[in-house]
């Protein structure tokens, strides 16, 4: 731990009013039975212009980028700075939990809402913002508006994308009156950013089981995913001796579980799953002849996440040598994981300590929008617990101490960074 | 091996005839791109009236019997004694191969046509039985025709039988002219037969490893079929240390792959087959939550098929403590295997050696109508290779001189039993 350098900043916030807005948030929905928002749906247009409502009523300047994230800005006395920058999302997955996305999100707003109503001011500006398309579930394209804010994704290679019911991008940004011409626009340049903080419930079970209240990320695992094919021979289930038999989902299984060792060996929190396994033609009496596995190996640290995709490749050998399986191994992505900022690590910790709550320094499993602007601009990440680990589901759930403590964390970095006068 | 006692009756089969007639069949389906002849459909039907019609052109006594079961009876010198009878199916399951039924069909049919146009006789009437609905396609219920004949089922056990398009087997049997109330007076007595074979391609590829002609076959196995459900959590899979998950898959992988082991180290051919899995959410970034396994343990010798049955159980019970999962075994079926009769069994072999087959002494891996005839008479079963052993396929293939034996050896076996005067 580094020794703490500056005071930590603790003011007021204002529970009652954040435990409003993302209840409020919550029931905004295309479903009364549910909480789902996509990305560009007319609910989640609905839920951006209620916090917009909001801004207008206080100093804050507001803007929609040629992408459509949401830029809310506070300035500074010496405005010219780069901008401290903090947010989160507000479009959800189908049947979603109220906190993922919502809680950075309101967070952030209730840091302005408090400068502005203590007529306080910060010596460099700050920016909300709250970025569009966070979750996958509309294009199977996650952290679009980060994405393109920061250059990561072009127009170009955007134009492929459409929903389930076969509506492009540019249309659905036509919907809510944006360009797909002008999405290049929305890139900005690191000059413009001191630094960058995102508060994201966990969406794992490790706060909750370590009992610690607080979350400082090291780094974002990215993913390598993969599909693997598996050929053998469909024969009859009762006619076809042990001896004779190509199973390819007996394959998939001795891969499913290597893969699982492989992470467990592998340490520096590497994780492997094989999410989803389908199985030819999956009958009762037919020897399967036919096995696909879903895979995602993630870390932050590459040499270890490598040596699982090693092992993987290792294991396919000898199984389809062992077995006379036909096996075939697709890379479907191989994203770079992030390390985050020290210095920004230190900050989040420091903050931390000084507000007196247990936290744990961890790596994030999921991505967010901070690896994005991680790519910008010195970058933390605070977590708080979700409950048993649960997310992306109704049951999704924070307790409002923890959110509190989130947001009291994140409060204390921002005006830290941003140098309150 | 046993003592040759009888001399082995080879006489003329007309080969052009058999390949004319198995050919023809293979055209008769609801599809002009596969063959698929489901059970009481009007390709059925057809099939059926084909061999009707061939059969009106002899001295044969044709009649249907309550279920559709179609008796082809030629007397015998001697006509009060019981029948020596054989037979199998020409019902297919969808895009089927053609050998599977109608082989034994066919070739009890050029038995009784050999001896018509011989102008010979056996001192026992004998009966070519063609079994309606021996597959399993349609009503999701195998060897209906010969459980009726042998009263294994009965009317009350058949009142829930529907395919799937909602029809009920009441309806199929009315759609045909027969009537569902009358099936029961389909069940005949052991008196009525002295003994039955029936002769059917492998579906295993054992034959064709072993380079042999002829399959003996000792016994039927019988399955133990059950579902394994198993519940673990669903939880993010970049967010959850491997040390926190409970995955189902990985559950029932290490149980298909304890099944695999159980059943080779049971011996006495006993298999166990994972026919499918199936995994929730199965999306690529979820660590899932719900698994289920079909299985189907298959042996003649019942202590080594329980010992594979009590593998499974003490894996489960092993698998749910370690992983933390919470798993259900669901017994579906626990048919009893069938030994057939040692006489049979000899007869079968000694008419092999006697026409001077290659043969190999063999169980039944899949289920036959045999099994049921098994239970009320002396009942014996010949095998011929299926190439690569598959079947359930338009790949099913068996060599025409490898039909031709089999032929030979079940006309063997008939005439010798009926005793040919």
């Amino acid at each position: 731990m580094q020794p703490i350098t500056t005071p930590v900043i603790s003011q007021t916030i204002n529970m009652p009013r954040i435990k409003a807005l993302i209840n409020h948030l919550a029931t905004i929905s295309s479903s009364p039975h549910e909480l789902t928002r996509l990305a560009f749906s007319s609910e989640d247009l609905a839920a951006r212009n209620y916090v917009l409502e909001i801004c207008r009523q206080y100093p804050l300047k507001v803007r929609i980028d040629e992408i459509g994230n949401l830029i809310i800005r506070y300035d500074g006395t010496q405005n010219d700075l780069p901008a401290v920058a903090f947010g989160s999302h507000i479009d959800t997955v189908v049947n979603a939990g109220k906190f993922d996305g919502p809680l950075g999100t309101i967070a952030g707003l209730e840091i302005l809402l408090q400068l502005c109503e203590q007529q306080q001011q910060t010596r460099y500006p700050l920016e909300l913002i709250i970025f569009t398309c966070e979750e996958s579930s509309r294009f199977n394209y996650a952290t679009l508006g980060s994405k393109v804010m920061c250059g990561v994704s072009k127009q170009a290679d955007l134009a492929h994308l459409q929903d389930k019911n076969g509506i492009s991008l540019a249309t659905a940004l036509q919907q809510i009156g944006l360009d797909f011409q002008q999405v290049d626009q929305a890139k900005r340049s690191a000059a413009e950013f001191k630094c960058f903080f995102e508060l994201h419930i966990e969406q794992g079970p490790r706060l909750e089981n370590e009992q610690k209240t607080i979350g400082v990320v090291t780094g974002i695992a990215a993913p390598i995913r993969c599909i693997v094919k598996i050929q053998g021979q469909a024969d009859h289930s009762g006619a076809t001796a042990m001896n004779y038999r190509h199973d390819a989902l007996l394959g998939g299984a001795e891969l499913a579980l290597e893969l699982e060792q492989a992470a467990i060996r592998a340490g520096h929190a590497t994780v492997a799953t094989v999410g989803q396994l389908q199985v030819k033609p999956g009958v009762m009496n037919v020897v399967p002849g036919y096995c696909e596995l879903l895979i995602d190996i993630r870390g932050t640290d590459i040499t270890a996440r490598e040596s699982v995709f090693s092992a993987l490749q290792q294991k396919i050998d000898k199984v389809s040598q062992q077995r006379g399986l036909q096996i075939e191994l697709q890379l479907i992505s191989r994203d770079q994981p992030i390390i985050l900022n020290t210095d920004m690590v230190n900050t989040v910790e420091q903050a931390a300590v000084g507000l007196g709550y247990t936290y744990e320094i961890m790596p994030s499993g999921a991505g967010h929008d901070a690896m994005h602007m991680a790519t910008l601009c010195p970058t933390g990440m605070i977590f708080v617990p979700s409950r048993q680990g649960i997310s992306h589901n109704p049951l999704e759930h924070t307790d409002w101490q923890d959110v509190e403590a989130g947001i009291k964390v994140l409060q204390a970095v921002v005006l830290q960074q941003a140098e309150l006068i």
